[in-house]
């Protein structure tokens, strides 16, 4: 896979040794996550939007109501932001200063455009949820025709990116090591509980195999395997 | 507490039972977070950065290196918008037009300005470290004046804000009820792991009480009762 060519955007000037512009690393951390946050521009003034997000080869899809603000600004083209961010631990040095996050952050610059083509949107639809549940696209009720014109897919290449990684151990200033301080990393993690089941769930249904001992992290993997 | 008033940018349109425009409701969601996302625009283009941050009162407080370009654009007033969504559950509905998210997020619109003064800055930043490790401030090594200089707080007053909360279970069209397809709730969590201890970590000291057990989420409620 080809790296990503450092832009005024994304060229990331300080502690560079956090660094990344290999595709496998960016991709790692999209398949990862799950919420993505969307930055533009409406009249001067900057929006950031939460969301759900998927990822197919070098594109980035997003989607919502055909009515939402944010997708319908984004879809003419204006220049968005996209940021990821996974928090793997808080990092508790022996001063303030050195205190930390350990985290794994993209961000992408791009523009991005509705998938119109119904087929298409369709099929990547389907994708979205396949990563998160895998067979269960098959078993929910088909999409309507009304559905499908309610919901509007973006797809942006992802074509200027960084990211970002911290892991490890606080780093202290030398003769602070001595201090009589604990420090260390208390390690974040998003897990899945029990799957609550609807109050109006028919009697018998059973719950799916892909809900026993979801991890949410193994998505991306899994989908790559299957690639 | 005075009620937010909706304004063009944050008067949420679509699915607005979901919609708080109360500080109580919006403060919960702050205290419960550690990461917001902020949106700025800079030479026209909107950025997105994910950063640590904490409130004090009516206003919210980030902070990061003098050096960073985020806080130097920020600090000069321009507007911002900053994000704080904590995802809760994935919702699976018996169509995928009506698959969900649980969530609770946070919108705010306003402009940030620095903490300038010295006595001030340190009071903040311990606010922010006892925020999420009461009793730590005190153990810790005291902040030296070229770390104050070389940190940037930003402050910015949370006037303009909107919270969207979703809860509960899929809402299906009524036909689908009758459905053999599993529906419910995967509820997701922020959770904390066991601490790793720095591997330089001095011998005899131990690990302190405010890292057993840790609760993300009960931070916010503790600090409200101890205020």
């Amino acid at each position: 896979m080809s790296d990503f060519k450092p832009t005024a955007k994304t060229k990331i000037k300080r502690l560079n040794k956090r660094a990344h512009y290999d595709r496998q690393s960016t991709y790692a951390v999209l398949d990862a996550g799950i919420v993505a946050h969307v930055g533009y521009v409406f009249d001067g003034h900057p929006y950031v939007t939460s969301t759900s997000y998927w990822r197919e080869g070098d594109r980035l899809f997003w989607h919502g109501s055909s009515a939402s603000r944010m997708l319908k600004t984004v879809r003419g083209g204006v220049p968005v932001c996209v940021n990821v961010s996974l928090i793997d631990g808080l990092v508790l040095a022996r001063s303030g200063f050195h205190h930390s996050v350990n985290y794994r952050a993209v961000m992408m610059f791009g523009q991005a455009e509705a998938v119109t083509d119904e087929a298409e949107k369709l099929k990547t639809l389907e994708a979205f949820t396949e990563r998160l549940f895998p067979g269960r696209w098959a078993e929910i009720r088909p999409v309507t025709k009304q559905e499908l014109k309610a919901t509007m897919v973006l797809s942006m290449p992802i074509e200027e990116a960084a990211t970002k990684i911290r892991t490890g151990p606080p780093v202290d200033d030398e003769p602070d090591y001595e201090l009589d301080v604990w420090a260390g990393v208390l390690p974040l993690k998003v897990v899945a509980g029990e799957p609550v089941a609807d109050p109006r769930l028919k009697a018998g249904v059973p719950l799916p195999d892909y809900l026993r001992g979801y991890d949410l992290e193994a998505y991306g993997g899994r989908r790559e395997a299957a690639e």
